[in-house]
């Protein structure tokens, strides 16, 4: 007997019924002909920020990698498994994506766990606490030049955070010379759980904004 | 100016107008109280197999790894930084989920970058070449007990690499406990693009059987 | 006393009666100047595989390794030493050898042991169990581009074993050098033990093809 | 069109013909029931020695591991790939042979090749240099503990070589145990390539000594 969870079994039951008869033409292109998105996101893996929902996309729109805390390391030309870095070459020199998305979010629990690991090392679990160390420099930087107001040190953490992982994409030489050359775009975005408001960092001011359809100065 | 990706803010706006309506008193209640998902799922970074899609859940439901083949390292107490383990850790020890599921696709391109690295090494980029390393004992045991026929070998491929990650999950000590204690389930899927036919692995036989509300044998 | 085992000099009592007769010349010729061998054989330490015996050659003609399940290394130029590596420096770069011949067989017990371990790690010994990690790669290969029929997997992987050998001899620089010269012809070969039927590799189709002095296709 | 060297094909005709007549019912057997060697023989690659000839036995009769100058390298537990040590483990522990011979024989390419290397290191290759230090600490117990006549020197460092092998073979734990339980024999021989002559070490004086069926002293 397959003890597998009835209410995901029901859910791809009504996946099947509505999701796939509007897509099912999408599926069977994408089957012929792969997948060639345009976007990349990396996000949280929390269960309240799921990308494709937030932006109302069906299947083949988004390449997305999720881990905690949507962080992306620095380059590192060691040996060694770097899962994350590895999602990105495949997007940027395998599916040639046109933008990259961090996509941060409010209540982040891998952001409080670095917080509270910053005061008490190793409450936190072993793996989580070596993979949330990618938050240090962010940190440094935010105390050394504070950009948001301190009043809410773990939202001006999360901003901090997609900032870093901005920066640190730019340390991969392929991602370097393509955003040179225009082929790519790096962008922030930030979701907030309770209201669904989405911000989006001004490349200029390294600020993140209300963002929407209507919102002023988003491009055409 | 924002350059931000034009559709996704047109789509952002088509969630807020809908999807947030539906969904409203879940995104407040989940930023009072925090995440509770029960389910973890370990999928491809592919854009066509989004588990929440698939799986037709709100925020809050699943929590979500996806990096390139949905793999999960076997655990290793080193320095570094393990990003899957890190949010498996989260997810059993933080979160207290119930299941994990390993969710693979077909025409996964970590897996034909794995098929066609073994004829032709270093042909892929440097970190998914390692990265998809992690399937090496995948292979292993597809060619020393071969559970699948043949005739299909990257489909074949898809299946142990499910089954090795599914392997791997027991090798973290609080894993084995707390499927040893009945805490929590670890399940293999696979999804085909084409057709969304879901297909589900049989825990005894270890072959995957195709899947839904009404197949025969499913959990109530 | 010499606690020799009897029934080997008794076996040595009837070469000098006959073998040796047969062969004396043979033997002061080889005495006087040398072995100079066309031919090296690497194959298993089974006794029931003993190439001399197949291949109905007398003193003089087979340059030959026996290691468990017939491997070869990959060329790798650290300290340690190498007992294969070795015997091949020495057929090639000293005996000059025409041909070698990687010789597989049924029911090897080194594979059997391979494909047993990976199911259950260090079930085998220390070493056995480390020298057939040599196997790895031909598992790998195997899965990813399986050649032969999938119904018997003990053989699939014997045939797996004798490829991935000669790809490992190709990695040998003093070996590539001498078959692009044509100086040198690598060749798979795999003995049943029940029925004596001996198989050859096609170099291109890298099927295993009944061969025989009656065989078509033999080079002339 | 298969290139397999067309002399050993024809040999194997004649094996067909007139060996596996003879062995025939051996072999089905050998295939039924798997091998059951009594004695492992460690000899030289050197294609004079085929231990199998030079003790007229059929299939089945000797576990056999041939590699340069037939060395057995002291017991070492570290990772890496030791071929000789895993041979005799298989057939230590796995095979449980009741006798295992150390074969050396006359005018020894390897010996050779220490001795010259002992004037001028690194005329031999990378891989025949390493693997015959393996030599070293018997010249070392030759020079200071002379057993044999010095106008020999090759002759003496063969017979040095043996007893090396046969003092490393103590140092692997299970070899020193079955030794102790009298349920192993070691035994050290030496063949002359020219006159067939064949020499058995006497376990006390540790001299070599002719043997054959009619040599005196010979276990019953």
């Amino acid at each position: 007997m397959l003890n597998f969870p009835k209410h995901l079994l029901e859910g791809y039951g009504r996946y099947l019924g509505k999701g796939f008869v509007r897509y099912k033409e999408t599926h069977e292109r994408l089957a012929v002909y792969g997948q060639t998105p345009e976007v990349m996101v990396i996000s949280c893996c929390d269960s309240r920020v799921a990308p494709e929902g937030i932006f109302s996309v069906g299947p083949g729109e988004l390449f997305v990698v999720r881990n905690v805390a949507n962080l992306v390391p620095p380059y590192e030309d060691t040996e060694g498994q770097h899962g994350t870095s590895a999602a990105i070459e495949f997007a940027v020199k395998g599916l040639k994506v046109k933008h990259i998305v961090i996509m941060g979010h409010g209540q982040c629990g891998g952001v409080k766990a670095f917080r509270e690991n910053a005061n008490a090392p190793m409450v936190t679990g072993q793996f989580i606490g070596r993979w949330i160390k990618l938050l240090e420099p962010a940190a440094i930087s935010m105390a050394c030049m504070p950009i948001d107001k301190a009043d809410d040190p773990q939202l001006a953490m999360e901003y901090a955070g997609i900032r870093q992982s901005l920066k640190n994409l730019l340390t991969f030489p392929f991602i370097e010379e393509a955003v040179q050359g225009a082929a790519l775009q790096l962008h922030g975005a930030w979701f907030d759980v309770g209201s669904a408001e989405l911000r989006v960092m001004n490349p200029e001011s390294q600020r993140f904004e209300k963002a929407g359809p209507d919102a002023p100065g988003i491009a055409e």
